[in-house]
């Protein structure tokens, strides 16, 4: 059902210097399933992260913020089919549990391990069947599993979400590879669900920092399935330093910016897979907001029509039932706005003309670009120079299907 | 598939003195459906009204809310199945147009009706349709005609809602008798799609916006079907001061109390009936947020619970998957919150309790509870004394499918 999405080929998928990845079978929810990843960090990277900013985040979360802060990380412990969220002390106890296990067989300290879970909330981990897998998959740590790691993360995704790039910088070849996975409950808030990205360049610790985060804005921060920020969210971005190019400690040195500019198109293809393999997704539609007083009105714009239930289902029935998108508008909050002054545009069809029906509007057209699978929608507020945009997919029988028959 | 509503009776409905109805044909969007009402109110009537906050609101609302201010209100003129939203100027004079029509008819000024569209947006109002059918309409002007009115004014409703309430006030016997629609596009923000109450009491203009007012915010303001506000929303409340009663003129008083409960009654009462036959709907959803710093925290909360689609669609599968319901809770933007001193109930069953799962929460009990057709979920913040509640209602492929195919 994903909206133009494939998933890539092991060739397509580019080894890092420094990060070596296996998975192994758990049965934490389906018996055979490769359900747990790990991640190993050569000695020597640099790691940046964000996580959600759910207030009743994840045990993970709360353990892999702290062990951050504490130690250069070395491993990712990654699960799948247990978000080990709203588990209380309890949890807490069984995410340390799984990175000392991890710990003690890698002869690190435990805080150099960053947990992660994705899955049910509310259910205890199944910490012995984790860490009885962990000998397994240490002995099979290798650079190019890649594709099977991006496998091993999904839960209601359909198709595996992993890109590389290549690039010169001052005459190295530096790589950049990420994979990520969410389908539901997407709404970052800071991060999406799980996505990783790795890189061997060289970069410092305050500017890798920055570049996630800007990165981040233009792509998962960007994005919305449900509306529904998610307990777990993380994305993290490593770089081991081993292509040995000159370190990059400025953003706007060239080198930072050209990295920059292949992490944020890493990251919004990553974030852009997310949307298109949302739960029953059949639609990708961009929203686009612009001539806004503020960056801020036009995010609350694009998130009213990108949440509206009933702006979805009509995208999910072609209907050019373009009402629902100016209704959407109007209950954004945005104060003062005035109806004669907005345009609205689906495609390159015009809509609403300065707050009137378009003279030239009909049905045909309206329903021509209505039937595309991947659809802008372009709102002018007519009273600023500000804008914003959102990713999102529409809302389909499947969405009800799959969130309804979620945990049988 | 509405939730424990079915229609009142025509014997059910007490007539109110001076005020008739009548309803007409005027084959708006379906051939021979009853789409156009017609609502006489008595010389002498005090009549209050709120109307939607969303910036785009509807040609009629625009021009009710000028023509109330202008003129005592004589004439409430309905139609169902063309929201005239959404239609600019054209819409602007297609509703100034069925006033006048009327207003020719009945020896009124324009100003003193008050239009009502209800419908498909962004499509032209069938002026010559409902000006057509108007003499009819005021020949058969009837005091006794409310069920037949409150089906006309139906769209995607399943079940007409209304209901009246007879009480004694010094003496003398006051009828309230109040008409609703709505089911999807319900989340009133100051009032709801269509609702219309009205009273023989004699009470004062200004006692009389306030009591309106007062019960919008016990009723109309606490529900919503999809967090979608609509262009169209509005409530009016009439008083015909016909029971000869002395006019109330004080909220605080004995007979102004009294009145007031009995609004707030009928009020809440409609309200409930839009959530219970929302589109789609299959349970009844009460969400009560306690303890909470403000109420407007607490709201944040319960419209967070309320509009995320995971949580209805786990209430549609009868899935005690009550981590949404703590997502949810988490991601509503409530500054501070520390999930230690969070406690909540699905009805009496307690699964969270002081942020850990509850010690004697089994999966048999919360399936039990998730099983009704009504179910209360209450989250108790542990952090003030404010409080606020909503109802809803849960997410299932019908209401997919009522949107998908509304226009067809």
């Amino acid at each position: 059902m994903a909206v133009n999405l494939t998933a890539p080929t092991a060739e397509d998928l580019l080894p890092v210097a420094g990060i070596r990845l296996a998975t192994a079978s758990a049965g934490i929810k389906k018996p055979g399933r490769q359900d747990v990843v790990l991640i190993e960090l050569a000695e020597g990277s640099e790691t940046a992260a964000v996580y959600t900013r759910n207030a009743f985040c994840a045990a993970p979360v709360i353990l892999a913020r702290q062990n951050q802060k504490h130690t250069a990380s070395r491993y990712l412990l990654i699960n799948s089919g247990n978000a080990n969220a709203g588990t209380g002390e309890t949890g807490m106890r069984a995410a340390r549990q799984c990175c000392q296990s991890l710990a003690d067989l890698a002869g690190v300290d435990a805080t150099a391990v960053l947990p992660f879970s994705t899955g049910v909330i509310g259910q205890p981990l199944p910490v012995d069947k984790i860490t009885a897998v962990l000998p397994e998959a240490m002995q099979s740590l290798a650079e190019d599993n890649w594709l099977q790691a991006a496998q091993a993360i999904m839960t209601t995704d359909t198709v595996a979400k992993a890109k590389s790039m290549q690039l010169t910088l001052a005459g190295k070849t530096v790589i950049i590879t990420g994979m990520s996975k969410g389908s539901g409950m997407i709404r970052p808030d800071m991060a999406t669900m799980l996505a990783y990205i790795t890189t061997d360049a060289a970069v410092s610790h305050a500017v890798l920092t920055t570049m996630l985060h800007k990165a981040m804005n233009q792509s998962f921060n960007r994005i919305t399935v449900d509306g529904d920020t998610s307990t777990n969210d993380a994305c993290v971005l490593v770089a081991t330093g081993q292509a040995a190019n000159k370190t990059i400690d400025s953003i706007t040195s060239e080198e930072g910016e050209r990295l920059l500019t292949a992490l944020t198109e890493i990251c919004r293809y990553l974030a852009q897979a997310v949307v298109r393999d949302g739960e029953g997704a059949t639609k990708f539609i961009s929203i686009y907001i612009k001539q806004g007083k503020s960056q801020e009105e036009c995010r609350m714009a694009a998130y009213a029509i990108a949440h509206s239930p009933l702006v979805k289902t009509a995208l999910f029935a072609s209907d050019p039932n373009w009402g629902r998108i100016l209704a959407a508008v109007g209950r954004s909050g945005i104060e003062g706005l005035d109806v004669s002054t907005v345009t609205i545009n689906i495609g390159d069809v015009c809509i609403v003309d300065q707050g009137q029906p378009a003279a030239d509007y009909t049905e045909e057209k309206g329903q021509a670009v209505m039937n595309e699978a991947e659809i802008d929608i372009t709102v002018w507020l007519g009273r600023g120079q500000a804008e914003d945009m959102v990713w999102t997919c529409d809302f389909s029988y499947d969405y009800v299907k799959i969130n309804a028959e979620y945990r049988t």
